[in-house]
């Protein structure tokens, strides 16, 4: 197809996938002549996982490129490829410096209290550090008793969503990483639609 | 303290305290000349309350105005706060039509397979469904048996959240406004860390 009919199969305009071509996001078509290329299904695809990146996930469209990236061509370490799709993930945190022996006080202290094995340079630590220390700065640090008790919940997210990766080295590393991305908006939303239904159910508020 | 001494004391460069002030995000502290002005201990909390939200939480200024306005002046209804609240978090999502009788059949029947009472006018409902509607789009649809395993454990995230609400109705507005804006991204960061701790468990991807 032409990209005109890609566009409009894509629900998008014309001019946001000349973008994404030139942006590198989106692969080439097939050149037909000088100034005219051929699209296909896989096109279509590519456009829906970028919008669903760039949309509900809310990327920028580096840290889209990033993570499609990672899915194209994930390499042969899936912890490291893991790495570095939550290292693109909002939110941004700085590198700690080398010099400082505890850079993640809040986040180590968090993570054993709940006995989890972890690697201190994944972003994911970093990140926490930054979550808690927010929290804290609010006025609404985060107690130990609700740290266990999210804590708890989250492992059996976490063990659901393990369970069911792919064998296939290239299914599981596009399983984890857009696994990671795309479920987060739904995790979310469905915390802000429990505490409706608990409120409701306990007749609160109304 | 003046403003320099504030700013120093919040972390931020006095530009980004006048900013604020300008914006409305921060009370003008009590002037002691036509050109300067006194600001106290309440101006830096709530210095680094905008800070959290607008760093981690990753809130516009537009939205952080929001969520802080709800926050300052919560009304007699703890439902309807928390309904605009939750409108004034990503992701942002477009009002359905009235004319449109069934405008989020994804969430819909999510919410009935989880049995959770719901208002469907409440902007979660629509984020369910732009979440949901990614996630399919990407070609990762949520499966039944996902939305269950999810649906549980964020049940028991929300039904912890609601015990721990403060009586007092202004409490429990900030409570509620701030503890749904500010442990998101806790969350988030547990959930990728709970990964690891899975995966190093059971040996893979090292």
């Amino acid at each position: 197809m032409r990209i005109s009919a890609l566009a409009a199969e894509a629900g998008l305009p014309v001019a946001t996938v000349k973008f994404y071509l030139r942006e590198g996001l989106l692969h080439p078509g097939v050149a037909t002549s000088a100034t005219q290329a051929s699209y296909d299904a896989s096109h279509v695809r590519r456009l829906r996982l970028i919008r669903a990146l760039t949309g509900p996930v809310g990327l920028s469209v580096g840290q889209a490129r990033t993570i499609l990236g990672l899915v194209d061509d994930p390499g042969d370490d899936l912890y490291a490829t893991l790495g570095r799709a939550v290292s693109a993930l909002p939110p941004a945190v700085d590198a700690a410096s080398d010099d400082d022996p505890d850079p993640y006080p809040r986040a180590r202290a968090a993570l054993e209290s709940l006995g989890q094995v972890y690697d201190p340079r994944f972003a994911a630590v970093a990140q926490l550090e930054t979550a808690l220390a927010a929290a804290e700065a609010a006025g609404m640090p985060i107690s130990e008793d609700r740290l266990l008790g999210y804590g708890r919940s989250l492992h059996d997210i976490a063990a659901f969503d393990l369970e069911r990766m792919p064998q296939e080295p290239h299914a599981a590393v596009e399983y984890t990483v857009l696994g990671t991305a795309l479920y987060e908006p739904v995790l979310l939303a469905l915390r802000r639609l429990a505490h409706q239904d608990v409120a409701a159910r306990r007749d609160l508020g109304r």
